[in-house]
């Protein structure tokens, strides 16, 4: 009797799960090119660092270039219910082998019976990254596919395949090119049509104004004759109009044979463009492609202070322009990818777009493939970045996939910079290591600096999290003992007592009298200061203007961030209004690589001991969209992929401020006065905090009261929270 | 006095070294294109090996491909006596810095003054391999280059240039391209056109037959019309007449636009070619154009039997087919480079074309890129053939440099291998390792095989020699030990007193009960028996039928090898006339995969469970080459490079004989009668050894008498030596 119901019950679960699969194979799989992991992300950085031009001239990255494997082999074990007809696409030529059989020719489609089955395929492109599209009724390539760079098959004397035991399979890439038309080879960024606000004759040629700076492609209306035109591009209307140092330039040649609407081959990051042109060439006018990566802003902010307000729309701005085939640091000189700078733009990326496809290329373009050479872009600083970076990206996507595929090539990574330590156990610069830290003038990279201990214990912590992900347990504990002891070494060796901060670094066992900010910032959030520690380096090092100040945004990220995480609010907030606010009033349209208020004129344009160097248009000015979504709104994940998260609003002097923050499954959207908070959000479990005067009042869940003036709400998805307290100011 | 006399002696010299620079001077150097060692070859032979096709469907290798770097940077130091006009070349875009400055645009000539000069570039290529040309009357691209894959150059904020101190540079690779329209990418072989010997009627087609055994391409003549033509290729009769089964063919489709001389797209290998054509399309004729790397005949064989020498000239046009782009196995069905092939190849090489830059590419090919993830070819052995071959090529080209360049991947090959030793510190098969030894009925491969051992010990000993060459003491010492240890090891657990020979294998600690030929015959030229031990294997194993024959030219070889090691050339002579001889009788124009003279008809055509699978144009069928050079000729160097080197004449029984062997500065001419011995060499010394019955004669020079009717004459080069004696038959 007992058997006769477990039977029943049994077969109710059957017919369930049949009926689940019935409605899955109903609804049409989608397909999507697949290709060896990492593989399409290091062709596609290669060809777009590549773009890189100086004058005219090829400049491409200092850094070495990986290949994509030439030749890789696809594999997937499936069952179909019923017949099943594929349609095959690929880039490459390609061998098809169907339950260990090879089928002759190159067949576009492929019948396939009822039942179980082997599909294999090995494809050949040495131009492009070798990839292939299928697609059927019930079977599609999808991130369910495996691949291999070496199937170690052979046969023997008979003709008998042998078996591939020691094959290596791993995880398909794949992004979004979900048709077959849609080649991964031929992606190009979206464009759309720009006209110009303003033009105006200089000299035989004229000046052309885009309004605010731009990315994309000039075109010509009307282009009639035979001659030369030369273009002279400008972030600022100086630099356009100064044809012997302007950065980016094309000297165009035309024989007549052109179209009138003729487009520029290479796109170039600009506001102004000066046209002069020689012989019988005419044209009508000038308009400009703009080229852009199609991404939604789902991060929004608005406050009482118009300032802000506008500061946070140049800031988007700017991450939108450097948001590409890749995060780049720059759009007018740089157009490469730097692992420091790309960093950042993750953590911006999280406020603002939240599109994992760019993390995940970016970390991918810069970890390249082994055996590892050199540090990531050959900066040491820039491997931690790299490392912290993923840690950041699990916290903020919830991405367990990613970090399992990719966990060997972190291992490989950090074994390379495990086998850099000194005698020690510390990171010092060896011949090739570039340790770059800031630009700062004056600042000493020798010996063992604090700065670099610190990433470093913290990317191995990043390896502890990510082994327990990847199932190691082994290195689970190895990378945790190892972070461990490099936090204690640091406190060890450079904490000091005297000064209450920690030193800049140790030379020949000698640790040298000089403190920096650099440690000091990011010991505050990486939280390996104690309580008593942090307000102690707040003083002696971050509010104390005798220690070398923070010139580029780059840093200045990390010391609003520090003064933020300490609830120095109000007095950021007034940093920002000043820097930012100072680089608009001087007509900015996006923010700068950097920005000294004590400039002046032209002098804002220099860099690197070029007239127009500096870049006006760097992701690393972006930063007031982290600082706000993070430190004003307050939101952030306190377990990956925000199943659990916090909510500590802070005004920072501001009448009221209302934003929105993206989390994998929606978005958490706040509104913050003096007297109200309302909020809602569409996953996780949220804890809102905030201190309050007097005991506040909610429309719906309790509040505790944790003592002191600070209160707590638990916030469930899908509930509108409105919350009626008393700031303290 | 003396100090005045130095000084003058100094001056002196002084001037003739200008004088001799002066003229080096005025000898405009030769310019070729460069690029990053081994990447040429690698890009090359992936591009080779994809064209292997199975009856249209693209078939390409079982293992893994590697990449050229995409991008690499050439440097050179140099001096320049009067200012220069460099003329540049490259094939991708580039980046020119001359002395530390980056040249704007892309300059085509670059001026340079007198002096001091660096000049870097840098070239971007992700289709093809990067490459540089460039020629002035004083500087030009060649192997004084280096270049690097990752320069390690990086710049502050100021824009200065760091150093490169932790860039590894290397010495460029070149192979013969020495103008500036000689594409590396563009890389064809020689073709000739050739006509057929007979056509006949074969339903509403026709059978051409083009007389024997070739590569090329297929060319219509008179095509005319829209239509379909098939063809079916044969290497016999039978395969080009069997559609259905025969391995490789081509399905044309012509619209009618097509030209009237129209060449088929891919070569292959046949002598006869099956054409079908369907709808209204017609020509006059075929013919085809034979492909081939256009290499002498360094090496020459003569005798007094018509049958050797016939065998002689089949085997150069068998090895001279498969001598390409790189040695290839078979030129119909394989088309792909396997390092035990290979490795004949190289040592038939040696006694044919002399070609070093055929042995490089392949080795270089073969040898692809870290990391290593699995055997060459994924065949053990494999690995080992490969080290051996180094070593070989060592001594018969005394080339230090490419030993040089290239020990580091050397190094990385062999640590691969130790870390895949057993417990035992033995070679044994791990998963995804393919243990090949030889195509034999029921030959085991599991556990410790001898044979593996055998190879393993003689590739440490490669490595020893060449790490002294690359002035690695540390890595000699340490090679040479556990080339000792492995020997000692083999001899220990493998000799049997009993069988008096070399047991076949060892599985989970116990040898089996089993003698097989393979260690057995290498033992004997590796010279690792003693000579009690040789003369002991040869009756137990060479010469015993109970031990398991050998079927398969490829080893073959190398019994026949041991047997002439064994002074057994007479009864080699018998069984190379039998063998080789068996083919011709059945009409081979060519040598083959496979002769067993117990199949009939048919049966000698199939192979791998196909009835066309059988290569009836095999590298490896070409081996007489090699033993009628070593062991007949009798001509081997004994130090690198034929410094010094012994000719041992033996006729085997023939009347006389005569021939060439080439040397890398010219050739050893040798002949040899009952009565008289003939020699003359281009460089070198020589030691010739031969028997006599009675007190020899020379015109030259004076005999040793060695004892026991063996007498010796030392040879210089450029002298003719006639030596009248007896021979002893």
């Amino acid at each position: 009797m007992e058997t006769r119901k477990y039977t029943l019950l049994i077969l109710l679960f059957m017919m369930c799960f049949a009926a689940l699969k019935v409605q899955a194979q109903e609804k049409a799989p989608t397909a999507t090119w697949i290709w060896y992991p990492g593989d399409y992300e290091i062709w596609l950085s290669n060809k777009m660092q590549a773009r890189r031009t100086e004058r005219g001239a090829f400049l491409p990255p200092l850094w070495r270039y990986y290949s994509p494997y030439a030749m890789v082999t696809f594999r997937k074990d499936f069952s179909l219910e019923k017949e099943e007809e594929l349609q095959i696409f690929t880039e490459g030529q390609y061998k098809l082998q169907l339950d260990g059989k090879q089928l002759h020719g190159n067949p576009k489609t492929v019948k396939i019976p009822a039942g179980n089955h082997s599909l294999v395929i090995k494809v050949y492109n040495q131009e492009q990254v070798p990839s292939v599209y299928i697609q059927g009724s019930q079977l599609v390539t999808d991130s369910s596919w495996q691949v291999t760079y070496e199937d170690k098959e052979w046969i023997d004397e008979t003709g008998k395949a042998s078996d591939q035991s020691g094959t290596n399979w791993e995880v398909v890439g794949s992004w979004d090119f979900d048709s077959p038309q849609d080649l991964p080879s031929q992606f190009r960024l979206a464009t759309s049509p720009h006209y110009a606000t303003d033009r105006r004759a200089i000299g035989q040629g004229e000046l052309v104004d885009f309004g605010r700076e731009t990315f994309g492609y000039i075109q010509f209306h009307g282009l009639r004759g035979k001659g030369k035109i030369n273009l002279y591009y400008g972030e600022s209307e100086e630099e356009a109009l100064d044809s012997v140092y302007c950065e980016t330039l094309d000297y165009l040649r035309f024989d007549g044979s052109q179209e009138e609407a003729y487009m520029v081959e290479s796109s170039k990051a600009f506001r102004y463009v000066q046209l002069q042109s020689e012989g019988a060439i005419s044209y009508d006018s000038v308009s400009m492609h703009y080229e852009y990566l199609p991404l939604d802003y789902r991060g929004e902010w608005n406050s009482s202070d118009d300032l802000l307000n506008e500061i946070w729309e140049v800031s988007a701005y700017t991450m939108h322009l450097n948001t590409r085939e890749f995060f780049l640091d720059g759009i007018k000189r740089d157009r490469w990818i730097w692992s420091g700078d790309a960093y950042q733009s993750y953590l911006m990326n999280y406020y603002l777009f939240f599109d994992n496809a760019s993390v995940r290329r970016t970390l991918l373009a810069l970890r390249g493939k082994d055996p590892i050479s050199s540090h990531m872009n050959t900066i040491m600083d820039y491997s931690f970045y790299w490392f912290v970076g993923i840690y950041d990206y699990y916290l903020y996507s919830g991405d367990k996939e990613f970090i399992r595929n990719f966990y060997p090539r972190m291992v490989s990574m950090m074994e390379f910079c495990l086998d850099r330590r000194n005698e020690n156990g510390m990171m010092e610069g060896l011949p090739g290591d570039w340790i770059f830290i800031d630009w700062a003038d004056g600042l000493s990279k020798q010996g063992e600096v604090s700065f670099e201990q610190m990433l470093f214990a913290r990317s191995l912590e990043a390896m502890a999290v990510s082994a327990e992900i990847a199932g190691d347990e082994q290195g689970r504990q190895r990378y945790g003992a190892l972070a461990e002891e490099m936090k204690e070494k640091l406190f060890e060796v450079f904490w000091s007592a005297d000064r209450q901060a920690m030193m800049h670094q140790r030379v020949d066992g000698q640790v040298l009298d000089q403190v920096t900010r650099y440690a000091n910032m990011f010991g505050i959030f990486f939280d390996y200061f104690s309580e008593e520690q942090k307000q102690a380096v707040k003083q002696s090092v971050l509010l104390n203007d005798n220690v070398q100040k923070i010139t580029t945004p780059y840093m200045r990220f990390y010391e609003l961030e520090a003064l933020c995480a300490l609830g120095e609010q109000e007095f950021v907030l007034e940093e920002i209004r000043d820097y930012w606010g100072g680089m608009l009033d001087l007509g900015a349209t996006s923010f700068w690589e950097k920005y000294d208020p004590e400039e002046s004129g032209e002098e804002h344009l220099a860099m690197y001991g070029r007239p127009y160097g500096k870049s006006l248009c760097h992701a690393w000015g972006a930063s007031p969209i982290y600082l706000f979504g993070k430190y004003y709104l307050g939101v952030k994940p306190l377990s990956e992929g925000y199943g659990q998260y916090e909510v500590r609003p802070n005004l920072g002097g501001l009448e009221w401020m209302e934003g929105k923050v993206p989390s994998p499954e929606g978005e958490i959207a706040v509104y913050c006065s003096r007297k109200e908070i309302r909020l809602s959000a569409d996953q996780g479990q949220g804890l809102l905090i905030f201190h309050s005067k007097s005991k506040p009042k909610t429309n719906t869940g309790s509040i505790k009261d944790l003592g002191e003036g600070v209160y707590e709400l638990s916030i469930s998805p899908g509930v509108e929270y409105t919350v009626h307290y008393k700031a303290i100011l």
